[in-house]
């Protein structure tokens, strides 16, 4: 089951304990930093059903794999984030008897997300079963002015009795990962400290070696008057605590204050790790939960300023965005370059947390409307750093001389997906990343990044591309055969229409970026194609080749790309033709029918639709979408909001403001019944991509900003927030304005449909909608 | 590394003792008797590498995949043959030192597989750490004539020393399966009980509840005289011993002759198990080693007299063909319609002694020519008997009204491959199974079979046919998507031919069938009808449609059927191209690079050409042939042979006889370097098709045998016989001549090439050889 949240404009609310929605309430009330994330655990013990979630970003295990045990070129492993030390744990006992929710009349329980200032809340009454009636506040948050530190402020009442009430705040390192393939543990205690009000375990990964030292300080007041009673410092194995007595009136109320830190060998010193640690805890216990808390809500305050949207006269509509932003703040700040966006972020294990190509397709130019550049240039520079790797992976495959392919999913650049028709046939990925330097360069007008960086990343997809794509005897052209396009109800098909666009586009894009390189840095071209033993005449002439001789699948009958070789074989029946129980098809047939039905899980045609745009007719656009729509069930999360895209593009509004819905509320509505696996972080930016580059109609064309916005009519009016290059824009737009100001930054030309315009800084261009 | 073997006619030789081969010679010397099989481990302690195997037939584990976690359709589970009971065992110690021939100096090591009499023979002279001297001989065999029964003769000198020998026979529960999943074992004991002299334990496997009691009875002698000394009845947990000591001089010679029994509850009734097993020991031991062992030869002196092929001039092709057919009558009698033919027979735990296509495709005409028509047909029954659950097969891949789709490997009718690709896409195998019923008749002339059983299988096969093949808008043809054909270096390719033309063949035959048995029975055909509710209008009008309208991919340039519709996209190079380094493909190439390079892994349209010759012109399969053949790499053990029949059909006899070199000895010189994991069993029967199929050019026509036989240049002659209808035939080929006798039976006509001619019953025909 899924939680019923109540509406509003900038909380999450849950107002009842129910505990069969307790894993799905847990990935909906996720906190994070972009360094660490935890799921929204309770502090106290808890018998009932629960997914601990506690991730530090880039910690992870390199998890034997389960599968592929004959077939070379097989990883080794899958790739797993970690669930890490629990920091947040305070059992509490009243009375000698231990609170837990699962064992206790649970009254007046709500939860709350605090979107606007980045805490969760949770309140309650809880009447044990001795009696003992209790009334708890617990408020916490992981700071994002300091990702090093989580702080939790934990309140109790006690309401109708006079005794005892124990408190033991702990660490605990004997953890394990649900999706552990063998049923290991991961973690290996290294050391600990247990002192009077405080404690550090220094605990260290399995293979990879990854120290963390988890510490916390905490104290006590009792009717806002700091107390310090006598603890017992408790040592167990992986386990530190304090445990505390505190004797209570009728009416009196308890407070803890925890303040953790965890931090890393990736960004420490061994040798520092713990006395850093301290450091980290001591600061924050003497800046105090409130100050804290303060920085947290200015903090975030300034993220809402470049990133908000919001929603007039639709209150569902302005919570999902907001909680999608949210959770995209939440889980990539693009402060470290050696991080990135798991599907699900620091909400749940599926996926492992590592990178897929939805951080290049969909979650960047989320960053680059509403970040600094610096962040999505982390983002590119992460593939960066990994081209050795991908480089390693295409040799594996049997290519040569410094072709590259990227994996499909990774966390330190080496491919951990596990199926072969994915891993070695979902190619298209590799694309994605050399777009994802053209759409960085396109937005930021950052030309440096190619000749630094980008050059050298698409010279090895290009290389890879160019040996992939082989000469047809027959068709005389070139194809890549063998291939799962992003439709992966398909696989291993030949010639998949946006592979072979995006491969083609690749090439060409690398022989431009090679000639703007020439020109702008004739020195740094040289070193790097000596350096790549590039052979600038031969390799290049092969490029232009399959450029101008690429074969692409059309059927001229229907006016469309087609989206393989084979497609039109397939039977000629359309999704509401199926069963409404048969839905959706990948829980109820079997794979093989999926594979030979005509029915399609997420934009494939229309995905290279939506990355190449410029290039096709509105006509063509048109007829490609109304045949492979109706052909699409959108079973993954990235499906429906390049749908809505081109929907709104093509002007059909109805379908546009339909396929945002779809992805809106995702998880919020818990639409695929399994949210409680964690939330689909990077699908999120797709309902942002909906709004700005649907309704919106967002585009960069030649270096400016075009925008054609529409406005779905059930919305009194909608605004969004952009950055471009040295401004600062906000977009507002209703049924009869539409509004443009220029925030921050000198004049600007914004193109608006067919027109031009330009706005001076703090000015508000404002015209009718037509 | 692996044996180097004497040629010998009848005999398997190896001369020395070389651990590093131990588990290569383990496979090679299996003895077995189509209920129970035996790798050739040592009856005393070793503590050097080796693959323990003793197998009892249709004892499984359905043990819980590693694969496939979250596709639909999947197999839960992969059945394996269980590593049931050690009864092999019996520890020595020599003046208390362990006889372990990893830990001593092995002398005269002799190992003899005798094919003639079908026995194991060891001989060897040890030298203990205590410099104590031995020689020692076994020979053990499995009883063909009492199938529960396997006996031991060992026999040890003292040679060098006088002193203690200790013999402790046992049966060993404690056994594991190596290729067990998820490092389970699956044995649980039962019960047990231990005598003076004899021992029973009963096991029950885990999760399907097979019980087998296995006993042993054993008598010791001292230089030929019966000696009865005190043992110690041993009782560990799954283990029984008894444990009995002898004062030796020097050259006294003690023998230990151990009976051993395994009986299941798949024969018996658990309440009588125990006693059941008891008898046959007591049995056994009565009539005693050198009776039983007389008995054994006599039997397979009968077997010999209907199966051996005799070559003379080539005495590596002699032993070569012998170790085949000797291995294949081990592994399968035709006793029990519940069994089959496993591709590694008992001899290993690869494929888990599951029955695959292999069965009807390949070892089928063998005993179809060699054994009683009673052992074919309950290879037939075997698939009746899994309609059912065929049935069930197909509907969870989403298929309707009684469409039986047989597995790719199963154990009980159940599939239990788990890779997508095969098992859901392998369909040809449906094929192939519809085929066997067609050859079994053709051959044997059991007509009845089809009214009786036959047809049901056909109707549920061709109902999946009929459901599986789909119209193509575009084609306006019925085509066949995403399958893989027999070469299984393809996957989910679209219109493989191989897959067509058997899917449309045997909707043909089922018409036809239909037609025989309204005629011959059409009462039981009503019942049929009735039964699986037909509709003999509406269902055979949509066969006869697709018969009618089938898609055929082809190439007029070449002139060939195509493989797939894509196969000509694919690169254009030859097995020749490659760099010899680089083979075996499937050891040295990502599977992604063998999947998209031309490379054929075996007989795929040869294949169909193969089954259906009648149906092509010289000049077609011709073509194909020379277009095919240069593009496989036959890395299957089933691919040369089918090479060498149409190679040898089109008149090819030095591509024929090379064909049917890398087929006949592959296990006993193990080309692939992996007969330590078992021998290829359904291969072996490859190699009897390429000599009688091939050179001999046997076919059936129109109920007729027909002959046409070469021979190649290195052989001076060679004979076969053949079982067909009430006639036993020899045919013999030398340089000059060619004779069929009439061996049993009545007057026969034999189609030789263009001319019939009769032979009387005990007559030979004798013919020159053009």
């Amino acid at each position: 089951m899924s939680p019923e949240l109540k509406y509003d404009e900038w909380l999450i609310v849950e107002e009842s304990f129910i505990p069969e929605n307790n894993r799905a309430s847990e990935s909906i009330f996720s906190i994070g930093n972009g360094k660490m994330g935890q799921r929204a655990n309770f502090e106290e013990s808890y018998s009932g059903d629960s997914l601990q979630g506690s991730y530090i970003a880039g910690i992870y295990y390199p998890d034997k794999t389960r599968v592929g045990w004959w077939k070379n070129g097989y990883p080794e492993y899958f790739a797993k984030v970690l669930n890490s030390a629990n920091w947040i744990g305070i059992d509490i006992k009243v009375n000698k008897q231990t609170l837990d929710l699962s064992k206790c009349i649970v009254r007046e329980f709500r939860r709350v997300l605090n979107m606007k200032e980045g805490y969760l809340q949770r309140t309650f009454k809880a009447e044990l079963q001795n009696g003992n009636l209790i009334e708890v506040e617990s408020k916490r948050f992981l700071s994002i002015v300091d990702t090093r530190i989580g702080a939790i402020k934990y309140s109790i009442k006690a309401a109708n009795f006079k005794g005892k009430l124990e408190l033991t705040p702990y660490i605990d390192l004997d953890i394990s990962n649900e999706d552990s393939n063998y049923g290991e543990k991961f973690w290996k205690e290294e050391s600990k400290i247990v002192l009077e009000n405080e404690g550090y375990l220094l605990g260290k990964t399995k293979k990879l070696d990854f120290y963390v030292c988890s510490g916390m300080k905490f104290n006590i007041e009792k009717n806002s008057i700091p107390i310090s009673n006598q603890v017992i410092k408790i040592e167990e194995q992986k386990y530190i605590a304090n445990s505390c007595e505190v004797e209570v009136e009728q009416n009196d109320t308890v407070i803890i204050y925890k303040y953790a830190a965890n931090l890393s060998t990736q960004d420490y010193e061994l040798a520092d790790l713990i006395e850093e640690t301290k450091k980290a805890v001591h600061g924050a216990q003497k800046l105090g939960f409130a100050q804290l808390l303060n920085e947290q809500a200015n903090a975030w305050e300034q993220k809402w300023e470049e990133s908000d949207i919001e929603i007039k006269g639709d209150i569902s509509a302005q919570q999902a965005i907001r909680f999608n932003i949210f959770q995209l703040n939440q889980t990539y700040t693009g402060e470290d370059e050696r991080l990135n966006i798991g599907p699900k972020g620091f909400t749940g294990e599926k996926y492992g947390g590592s990178t897929y190509w939805d951080t290049e397709a969909f979650a960047l130019p989320f960053y680059l409307s509403t970040a600094s550049p610096k962040v999505s240039r982390n983002l590119l520079l992460y593939r960066y750093k990994h081209l050795g790797k991908a480089i390693e992976n295409a040799e594996k495959l049997g290519f040569v001389n410094g072709a590259a392919l990227y994996p499909m999913v990774t966390m330190n650049g080496e491919e951990c997906h596990n199926e072969w028709e994915i891993t070695f046939e979902e190619i298209h990925r590799n694309g994605a990343i050399a777009y994802a330097i053209f759409n960085y360069i396109r937005h930021t007008g950052d030309e440096s990044y190619l000749s630094d960086y980008g050059l050298e990343v698409l010279i090895g997809i290009s290389r890879f591309w160019s040996q992939r794509a082989t000469l047809s005897p027959i068709k005389g052209k070139y194809v890549i055969l063998g291939v799962t396009g992003p439709n992966e109800y398909e696989n291993n098909v030949n010639n998949n229409w946006y592979t072979n666009i995006i491969a083609s586009w690749t090439l060409e894009y690398s022989l431009e970026s090679l000639k703007k390189v020439e020109s702008s840095s004739p020195e740094k071209l040289k070193k790097l194609i000596n350096r790549l033993d590039f052979d600038l005449n031969e390799e290049t002439n092969k490029w232009k080749d399959i450029v101008q001789n690429m074969y692409y699948p059309v059927s001229e009958d229907y006016g469309i790309f087609l989206q393989q070789d084979g497609y039109l074989d397939k039977e000629n029946i359309l999704v509401q033709d199926i069963n409404p129980l048969e839905r959706p098809l990948n829980q109820n047939w079997s794979w093989d029918r999926i594979l030979r039905s005509p029915f399609i899980k997420q934009a494939d045609v229309l995905q290279g639709i939506y990355f190449f745009e410029e290039k096709y007719k509105l006509d063509t656009i048109r007829k490609n979408f109304y045949y492979y729509e109706p052909r699409t069930v959108h079973e993954s999360s990235l499906s429906a909001c390049i749908h809505a895209i081109i929907a709104a593009k093509i002007g059909d509004i109805e379908t546009a403001y339909n396929m945002y819905l779809r992805t809106a509320r995702l998880d919020l509505d818990d639409y695929n019944r399994e949210v409680e696996e964690g939330l689909h972080i990077t699908s999120m930016a797709g309902t942002w991509l909906a709004i700005v580059e649907g309704f919106g109609g967002l585009r960069v064309r030649n270096g400016n900003i075009l925008i054609n916005p529409v406005i779905p009519d059930k919305w009194d009016s909608y605004s969004f927030n952009i950055r471009f290059r040295g401004n600062q824009l906000n977009f507002t737009v209703n049924h009869k304005t539409f509004d443009v100001t220029n925030k921050q930054g000198g004049e600007i030309t914004v193109l608006i449909g067919e027109n031009k315009y330009s706005i001076d800084k703090g000015n508000t261009l404002s015209l009718d909608v037509i």
